[in-house]
């Protein structure tokens, strides 16, 4: 057991997000990023989704967390993890990661983790584990593989990643660590997928800026551009358009303001002095003298731009003449919510360019010819695809394949499905049915909470409260019931039925006493039921029915 | 006011669906399409989502409804419209249209409606509208056009069309007849909007044939094809290439029997005899033998397909070995539900084929190109731009402009934004603000359904329900309170909360009491405060709060 690797994925094999790896050596471990994921609009009240803990007790010590880049999908779960596992010895990350999750614990009262920088290159201990980080490139600054060693060999996980040849920042990826990682002979990539059914390279970040002025330069009245908050560079090259037009910059938006300031702070943005305007002067400035960043590229409800589209937004009313730049794709599942807001902008008249329409974008993780680079630059013997539904899992699969690697050397894995590693080889171990957690509020909740049941019920059909008072002697009536309903589709009908189950609830309750049935739960069973029969009956649905039952 | 048309878009202009036109020629009305929309998930519990109707009943003596062709986005609020409007004397429609409209009413028990075939060319009167119906191509057979010609002159509404010039009927669109339109003067063009964003010509339908059969020769075990179940020409052809493989066919889903049904019966599809096996006959034949036929390529909840992806079909179990054939591609709005879909079958280790992968779909609506083509050949004076979203519907007006209709006569209209035709011109009028309807059930609600927010209210932090018993004399508690909760998350402590909470009603009870509060309503509002009040500051949440207050 000891001289065994197991490394147990709670989250990202499967899904895009909560991407979440335990790497363990006998007793003692270390968790590589804790991310979380947005719910499904079937998860009715759920704000957020995170991977389910609970075997990260039974992982023995923990040595510490190592974060590969600050994106909400990595360590977007850090928080919950904290609270539930404890604090551990060390939390590692980048510069810009670590600013950036401070500022998240500080605003979940967890100021006191004991986050610390960590340059690339430099190899630190944490028990077992010898931990250094590469620096590659992502759509983040920032952005490290992680490379962890113990007695049996070193793991790469690679994070997100692309071979970006010209990064804004003019650091590209460390192609030369990779290489000799390579050559001192790597035992398991964990490398992202997210891209793997997309042939080709990714497009660099830097020629998204030519695009942005170019698409800039038509416009002749105001700019909205709209993207990721965390894209730093992104927001940079923006900036950089907006001051070569002669233009003042508005950042709109919460994360946008937070994100550029943290950036701004450690010297990995900045702006000519005098550049920003506040938001609430938006409207005073003349329209073809403003760029407008602002947060909203994913369609979110309560986003700055989706506030824009509905006119709802306190500083900037859209107009025709207004030029809304999405530089930025929906993410997986949120194109409904994208293609609402691109077309409230159409119906009041203002015009979208896309990255549809014009080159810019640049996807942050790898393509096909860039994931099988990672592969053959480092050589790994054995090889478990990260990051990606189940199809982009494959297909970073069977580039493993078309490389050259062993087909039996290469896991498809799945959340809860530990890849234990020893001296003879590499095999899977019993799955330990990785779940997920629903957090809702502050508090976290368990994967099949009825609460959702009740939700979805609830949801679906309304709720019907029945309160009936029986005198605790002989169960004989002593007050009208009640009957109240919410959520219950046609009111009219509704008001009407109301005088019908109430003549039922006292049909029931009169049977109940001639009976002599005097356990409160077989009478609320007994109206429950006679109450859901005459619904049904006349409005055809099957709404909650509550029977409360008073004895006095 | 009896000289002048007035036309009045009552959905299908500002989104996908529900399309439904009003033409009006003083008190005299004829309707040209009904049909639904699927509703958002937003919209809890509703079923389906169609035009608001009350504006018909003041648009003086409808003379009849004509039906461009059998798509639910065109057909699917004519139960509603029967019902709530009443009988028109008469509903038109192509052979196959009536034939899957009838089965439709039939369920709905409006099996009386006037449903009469008309043949393409065949000109009728109803009131002051003479009409005609034109053949043209789409995704199902039996699609027209419909020119309404009044005193004032001739009106064309395309409904949704493609020029497939290899249609696989071997009737391509009537050109030589939309042709003629234009010769003898169209006054107005009202024309399909889908795929106005898409330069060039559409494939044709014939085209997809070889595509299928190329990808099932290259399939070793069974294939389950999904499609639209009214794409009769595209269940042909997959039928066809079936047959030539030699391979036996099972239809799968209520919808794909029926419409396959339908049209066989009235000589629109064919198979071989013998060709069909049932469903629980699937398993029994060896797996290079068979082809599944299913419905669920929009990755619907209960559809045959998502059972199978969920392990959950009483027929078919999906195994390793398995291509699945999306022999269609989402429409908007429906991508989360396919990704999903398709990522469950790749976690079983099935293969997935889709229209990115081979040229296996055809969409049915015309694109750039044809969409001009309509223009030229039918030259019409004015045009108002139909089905589409806001930015389809700008896309459409800017093609009537490129080739070279007057911008002033190009309407971009809207939802309820009636468009005014006379002697002198055309304008648009005042807006009838037209609304949405939610059908729930079997029932018709309003637009802005109080149940619906309580519903929305409800699903995102749940319910509590108080009830007290108070003595009818002095207000005195008689009976210990009772706390009940439904979807709130955390039962643990919500548990915890009820005993605290009881304590603040007999509080706020008892305040009551003192203050000689006798009035019912008054004592449910303190007392709903109360508990709102700990429930916040408890569990920061805000769930629906119900007192019932109960004298005895």
């Amino acid at each position: 057991m000891s001289e065994s690797l197991r490394i147990v994925p709670l989250g990202g094999l499967g899904e895009f997000g909560m991407n979440l790896m335990v790497y363990r050596w006998g007793a003692e471990s270390l968790v590589v990023d804790a991310g979380m994921m947005f719910p499904g609009e079937e998860h009715l009240g759920v704000d957020v989704v995170i991977p389910d803990l609970s075997c990260l007790e039974s992982c023995g010590t923990l040595h510490g967390v190592v974060l590969t880049h600050g994106h909400e999908d990595h360590v977007g779960a850090l928080p919950y993890v904290l609270r539930e596992i404890g604090m551990p010895p060390v939390i590692y990350g980048g510069m810009l990661t670590v600013g950036m999750v401070r500022s998240k614990l500080d605003e979940h009262k967890l100021g006191d983790a004991p986050l610390q920088d960590i340059a690339a290159g430099e190899v630190v201990k944490a028990g077992p584990f010898e931990i250094e980080t590469i620096h590659l490139s992502h759509s983040i600054p920032d952005a490290r593989g992680v490379l962890l060693t113990t007695e049996l060999g070193t793991m790469l996980m690679t994070g997100d990643y692309k071979f970006d040849q010209t990064p804004v920042d003019g650091r590209p990826a460390d192609i030369s660590r990779l290489a000799e990682v390579g050559r001192d002979g790597l035992l398991l990539l964990c490398g992202d997928s997210t891209n793997a059914d997309r042939p080709g390279i990714a497009p660099s970040e830097s020629s998204v800026g030519p695009a942005l002025l170019e698409t800039f330069a038509s416009c002749e009245g105001r700019i909205v551009v709209t993207s990721f908050a965390s894209n730093i560079h992104r927001v940079q090259q923006v900036i950089d358009a907006a001051v070569e037009l002669d233009r003042r910059v508005a950042l709109v938006g919460r994360s946008m303001r937070k994100n550029f300031n943290i950036a701004s702070n450690l010297g990995i943005a900045n702006a000519p002095s005098g550049l920003f305007i506040q938001p609430r002067e938006i409207e005073s400035f003349p329209d073809e003298k403003v760029v407008v960043v602002s947060t909203g590229s994913q369609g979110e409800p309560l986003s700055a731009l989706r506030r824009m589209a509905n006119n709802d937004h306190r500083d900037v009313e859209l107009h025709s003449g207004d030029t809304v730049v999405f530089s930025a794709t929906p993410v997986p599942g949120n194109e409904r919510a994208v293609n609402e807001t691109i077309d409230r902008i159409h119906e009041i008249g203002a015009s979208v360019v896309t990255a549809k329409d014009a080159p810019i974008h640049a996807s942050g993780h790898g393509w096909q010819e860039e994931l099988k680079l990672m592969l053959n630059l480092t050589k790994p013997r054995f090889v478990m695809p990260v990051h990606g539904d189940h199809q982009r899992l494959r297909l970073h699969a069977s580039l493993a394949h078309a490389v050259g690697i062993d087909p039996e050397n290469v896991f498809q894995g799945r959340n809860g499905l530990p890849l234990e590693v020893d001296a003879n080889g590499a095999r899977f171990g019993e799955d330990i049915h990785a779940g997920v957690i629903f957090v809702d509020g502050v508090n976290v909740g368990e994967p099949d909470d009825v609460a959702l049941r009740d939700r979805r019920e609830i949801s679906a059909d309304g709720i019907f409260i029945v309160v009936a008072t029986i005198s605790s002697e002989d169960g004989a009536i002593v007050a009208d019931p009640e009957v109240l309903f919410r959520g219950v589709a046609f009111l009219e009908e509704a008001d009407a039925l109301v005088e019908d189950l109430k003549d039922t609830i006292e049909d029931s309750l009169e049977d109940a006493a001639a009976a002599g049935t005097r356990e409160l739960h077989l009478i609320q069973e007994d109206l429950h039921d006679a109450v859901a029969g005459l619904v049904y009956e006349k409005l055809r649905r099957r709404p909650m029915i509550i029977p409360v039952v008073v004895e006095v």
